[in-house]
């Protein structure tokens, strides 16, 4: 058998988006945390395009600056498309981008995030298997609002009409067009500069992509692919249809994952983001977010409305409500908050405990380490099976620069301690509840800072 | 063009409502925040009332007293129903506060929470230019239910039927009466004076209001205005459909800042109150509550189960998760959470940082300002740059009288810190980690309290 | 009248479930926190079975360790299915158990969790009243998907066809077996020792439970009986259907309190758990789940996200969102949060407050007791109308064991101080700010244990 050939990718991306009423351009708006444009090269990509052509117009600095911070960045090659006069003319602006060693060239929207990668690999597996030159995605839709309209004669697919220049009798039909094509690179070519070389001849004064449809009726012939889930082919142009899409790519996300054994207690108010990795026996409280790059380990529970990004959480831990994690590492066996704050760089071991009130921040807790209660840990190291006591704070900021803590293993820290960096309490040392640390403590020893007790009695009124 | 004259409203909101099961009358139970009854009177107002008279009769007094509370109070006058004898008599009950130079009533339901202000306007214009004395909202329903049904016969409406007292026949008839009525007020004080005049001659005994339909039918003609939102006329009789109609308000809310420019995560889990002013490119995560006299501004981002009242909240804020703020204002460009707790007269200037586990009371931060960890701000003033480190606490409360605390700008306050109040930080003056500050500090003094340590060797027990 | 007589229930328990993914047995899955098998037992005895006999294979042992731990253990005698050769055999497995004192037996499924205890009563009656040998719950479902077909003849049940043998003809039927039964006893017995002792003959070659439907058809005859919600009658596979029955429970345990006067300010994000009991004029924040045995008295407001276990709230309380509660108790009229932590043993006074940020265990706040601040209050008593300054910390734990706090009765503990237990401060006794109280306080005493403030001029560096 044959390998598929690859394909690249055409995306379509300059469009301000007005009806978004926005100070950034359509296509970077988010879903689950990730601009559009992301969505739809990813799935691209994926899909086993081999290069990605984006046209970009509006804001093409901010477009361009979020792709080359991608992994993907030497995949992608940028075309402008300075004035906006169709869709037609916005792929012509690509041609001079393709290369004919991919015999065939996807056209995508950068609006329409949810078209996920393997049914864009089906439709194109299925073009190629067609042989002919153009297909397309098409929608069988109940009300086909203002997309445009597949005419069909015998059955066999003969042009697009757009919604705005559809008689009433085209309007009644359902079948519409997703704006999502592959073409064989030649004959893109061969069209477009039909197209581009003829007056337009619309309601809107364009040059139709979509005419690309008819002539290869006339010619090498046309595919029509008819998708199963209609939402995967919505695009976006207002808040709605962002929040619309937004709750389809949520439910479809959760969906898989409780297929592979991850307990939602209430999916419809859980938000999983794409590049998040579960495992199984995984239990997700009520609005609990996961975003960004963050991975869960067998068993743990992350209870109610926990915010996660960019963290690594171990096997079996247990992560309690309302707390807030980023780029945080949380060991096997751990149990976190409630109500606790994990900023970059707190690594917290395996049978760790940080509970309520308090906030890590590039902060280390060896194996068996505990901050229960009403702490700051910042630029610190807390050794193995060392208790931190409630109300510590580590004075890492002396109002210039940042100093380091540390607290050897088995160390005890009294509550309502300052610990004034930099400093260090040794192995199994104490410090006294209050003190003010600003010198070492050795291993084993008692540090101690605070005032003497006195009571003065009948200090209040009598009754 | 003449311009639509102006109109009076009846409110119906005598009725303790029973199946609410509950010691608070029901047009006082709340939707989004607001009194069912508020909502009513306000949409009557927007669309055009000059006045308006509520008939109360349970809890008068507190149902009084919040519309008393309102700025449109002057525009309200009560009427009283001693003893409740169907709907006409309730009606019956206003005529005597009814202005003649009105020439329309509206007849309005407090516990019909949902019909908005441009459809009561609508409603009141089609009534006003259809010539008739009488104008009544109806809807066409898949399942009628209880509400009494619309006869017409040649089209024209000619009764409404009670559905205790409707046949077979008339129950299978799926238009119905919403209860919303705008009449000539010459032809309503004569028609109910009619209808009280003679025996009640239905399933309850009581005076019905919809024998206006009829007397209006064989007289000066009813007008029928089918509503094209059934929602929007769905009465309140228990908390089931209280919290049907909290859903629609809510989602309604929502739809029209989608569609001006507001992100929503999770519409669905997002509260915005009716009084609630956004802007453009505003982004609200999930599980945010917008509460009371809430304002954003352009470009702020607000994370997961924030919940704000009576707020202003400035443009490119971030509002981060787990935030709490009632009657605070935020600068421009502040970062505000999580975990943060602002409390009525906290007013954080631009470009501050309240981080987690702070609260903030009664107290102002200058532009700059910093409180990033475990802190309480009571009655305090804090200048300019001024940084106030973690765990610092003005103790403003001496158990008997509260006193101020006054931090200048460029202070620096170390960590673990009280300030006892009256007592004054100068500008750019210290304060030692862990001091209990009781004097003032000078400007660029260096003001430090706290005990010296002393470590004693040897502590720990040998393992 | 004769007393309905009173029936055993086999439950179906024995498989392992292998699309949960899981390394948890299906039926300890849970749904609103209790596993499935304790919602079929539970609904079993409340609509009267006498004793229940559990069919357990794998994971016996932690199915049995859950039974034996419930109060109801003494009405459960557990029987084994040693290896799975289908539903006929699992019953078989359970015939020993049967006693012959209930003529009924009922079979269930621990995976079918929300066949509730009316409808289960409902079932058995009928199926009594109608002398027949077995009933069987049907429902007539859109898409019966895999569900055995229910095959009849003149209107009679002959026979259930398992999906996988059933023809395109009988596929189409859309009556299903939802495999609910109730039995004579004696006919089970007889029924069951026929199908083991004859080959199996099926797709599955498995010995079919359902056989027990065509025996009965031929002889002492069967009664079916429509389910009318077929949402009760859904087994749990994989986690999506798990998610899907939690849905339905929590909205069905929504919807009652609703009509019993709660409110819901958006029941779809409200979970409340089976065994909660709340009261009139409760209202409920989004978010809120109150898990386990929790009661909550008339008036008080529980704010969004708040999260309650095993706690009892007096009436007219106001929990403020975000608070995290687990086996405490509050009192009437008493505020707590927004951000309060009550861990088991904290029992919370009437008309106390506990503000954000403070952590409570094992404590108890006679009346009007308040810490509103910033603190945390571990193995203490606070006396009537003693108030705890921010920031203050109970330092019970030396590292080796746990002691008590005691503040008396109108006491004033200034902010920042840490009490050093065992210690106690008298009634009325004060403390001031930034202590560290290792020693009694007696009544009307002042203790105070800080540094002397100095003040160090010109320590900032010239501008």
């Amino acid at each position: 058998m044959t390998a598929t050939p690859s394909f690249q990718a055409i995306i379509l991306a300059a469009g301000l988006g007005t009806r978004m009423h926005s100070a950034t351009i359509k296509v970077l708006h988010e879903i689950l945390g990730k601009p559009m444009i992301g969505h739809v090269v990813e799935a691209a990509l994926q899909a086993g395009a081999g290069r990605i052509i984006p046209i970009l117009g509006h804001q093409r600095d901010r477009v361009q600056s979020y792709l080359d911070r991608r992994p993907y960045s030497h995949q992608i090659e940028i075309a402008l498309q300075q004035e906006q006069l169709g869709t037609a003319h916005a792929v012509f602006c690509a041609l001079d981008s393709l290369q004919d060693r991919y015999p065939y060239t996807a056209i995508l929207s950068g609006d329409v995030p949810n078209m996920d990668a393997p049914r864009l690999k089906a439709f194109f597996e299925a073009t190629v298997a067609s042989g002919k030159a153009v297909g397309l995605v098409t929608a069988i839709l109940d009300d086909p609002l203002t997309y445009g309209r597949v005419l069909r004669e015998d059955n066999q697919v003969q042009a697009i009409v757009e919604h705005k220049d559809a008689s009433p009798e085209q309007r009644a039909l359902r079948e519409i067009n997703a704006g999502i094509y592959i073409v064989q690179t030649s004959f893109l070519r061969e069209a477009l500069t039909t197209i581009m070389n003829r007056p337009t001849n619309n309601a809107q004064n364009e040059y139709y992509l979509t005419d690309l449809i008819a002539l290869a009726a006339d010619g090498p012939g046309v595919f029509a692919w008819i998708i199963d889930q209609e939402e995967c082919i919505q695009g976006v142009n207002n808040r709605l249809h962002l929040a619309r899409a937004t709750d389809f790519a949520r439910r479809r996300i959760n969906h898989a994952w409780m297929l592979q054994g991850v307990t939602f207690l209430d999916p419809s108010s859980t938000l999983v983001e794409t590049d998040v990795v579960l495992s199984p026996d995984v239990i997700l409280h009520p609005g609990v977010h996961l975003a960004g790059q963050t991975s869960v380990g067998t068993g743990t529970r992350i209870e109610a409305n926990v915010q996660i990004r960019d963290s690594t959480i171990g096997p079996h831990a247990h992560i309690k409500a309302h707390s807030y994690l980023a780029a945080a590492t949380v060991g096997p066996e751990t149990s976190i908050g409630p109500f606790a704050h994990l900023r970059p760089g707190a690594q917290i071991g395996a049978c760790c405990k940080v509970g309520n009130f308090v906030e890590i921040k590039n902060t280390r807790l060896h194996d068996g380490a505990k901050a229960s209660h009403l702490s700051y840990l910042g630029d610190a190291e807390v050794g193995k099976d060392a208790n931190v006591g409630a109300g510590t704070i580590t004075c890492n900021y002396d109002g210039s620069k940042k100093s380091k803590t540390s607290i050897g293993a088995g160390a005890f820290i009294g509550s309502n301690s300052a610990l004034v960096a930099p400093v260090s309490v040794g192995a199994h040392a104490y410090v006294g509840a209050g003190s003010v640390i600003t010198d070492d403590v050795p291993d084993r020893a008692l540090g101690i800072a605070r005032g003497r007790q006195r009571n003065i009695d009948d200090w209040a009124d009598p009754e």
